[in-house]
């Protein structure tokens, strides 16, 4: 099985006020962190990253410049894919505490019981609501079955290029191979595989890189 | 206003493997740091305890027996209560990060527009889905106006009272003024106020109170 990793790294950082892709976490940039955890398990990685950005490699074997979109950066990295791919992994780069192993996890479930996606997730240990645009709350989920979900996701090549035809928009390719029909299945997630959108989150993640 | 808080420490612990809310944080218990962020806020503090816990305080004003469910120690803490209580504010020991600032917000949320219940809540970060029980996904929800609720949680002390009639049974109090109708709004939650459910949540907490 031949596996490729699209880590992209090709947003703004609206929230985070500057480039929180490329901040600094223990040496090196945090997309290099999500690269690194790719290193051993796919053959080739791919980073997109924003387009006045791709002089630097951060540790990557190719590196291409992404869309105006999550999804359009996705596509810019299966476009730079060889056609011989079996499996891609579709990671973000702000989560740089994802385990090679987590990135294992998600390539073995391919393919078992004609699954097509893997995806890792945890289950949720908050009530979740829905609220109004004033704040008020219009339902109470029932919570069996809900869990939030991380990357490195998984899927078979040809599937996740199938669900980008048509240049569909979406903040989770998983979505995108749901609503075609496609199996997608959870592995067990990281507690500590959280998203970096704040400066605290990049504390946060400074501190558990030091305790490894 | 007269207001009191139920601080609910009646758990098993069955993930924990103990009772993770009598667990030593920073020299003193967990649910001693809960009792002591609704300090100065609220006039009377209720601890609820397994009932062979009866003897240890933990800051509290008055410390009663818990019942088989969180919904019954909520009741076991109703029932303590003076007739005289305008607003009661209901908090899971299991977060000892929760500040007074919170407390002091939910309260004051009370009252406002018709509101009878404020929760703090989070936007959520990751996408959520639901799983079947062979984890695969069947549904991803739509992000827009989905929040992670926290405790505390302020009620109309009347309001609460009615909605716990019949002893139904809930982990969320809200859930249970809003089936009732009542108008349940959300206030800004804290990142650092997460449920501490297992080892590795303690030790977070740890390091974050030692960060104050």
């Amino acid at each position: 099985v031949r596996t490729a990793a699209i880590v992209v790294a090709a947003g703004a950082g609206e929230r985070f006020g500057s480039r929180k892709q490329f901040a600094e976490l223990a040496g090196r940039s945090t997309a290099a962190w999500s690269v690194e955890a790719a290193r051993g398990i796919c053959d080739v990685i791919v980073l997109v990253v924003p387009p006045d950005a791709v002089d630097v490699a951060h540790g990557a074997d190719v590196v291409v410049a992404g869309g105006a979109t999550r999804a359009a950066s996705v596509r810019a990295g299966l476009a730079a894919l060889d056609a011989d791919v079996d499996v891609v992994v579709v990671h973000d780069a702000a989560r740089p505490l994802a385990t090679p192993a987590l990135f294992q996890a998600v390539v073995d479930a391919i393919g078992v019981d004609g699954v097509v996606g893997a995806i890792p997730a945890i289950d949720l240990v908050d009530t979740i609501k829905r609220v109004d645009d004033d704040r008020v709350v219009v339902e109470t989920l029932e919570r069996s079955g809900l869990v939030a979900v991380q990357t490195p996701q998984a899927f078979v090549a040809d599937v996740l290029r199938r669900a980008h035809e048509g240049d569909p928009e979406a903040t989770d390719d998983a979505a995108l191979v749901e609503a075609a029909g496609g199996r997608v299945v959870v592995v067990q997630g990281e507690p500590d595989n959280r998203k970096v959108t704040t400066r605290d989150d990049l504390e946060v993640a400074r501190a558990l890189l030091a305790h490894r």
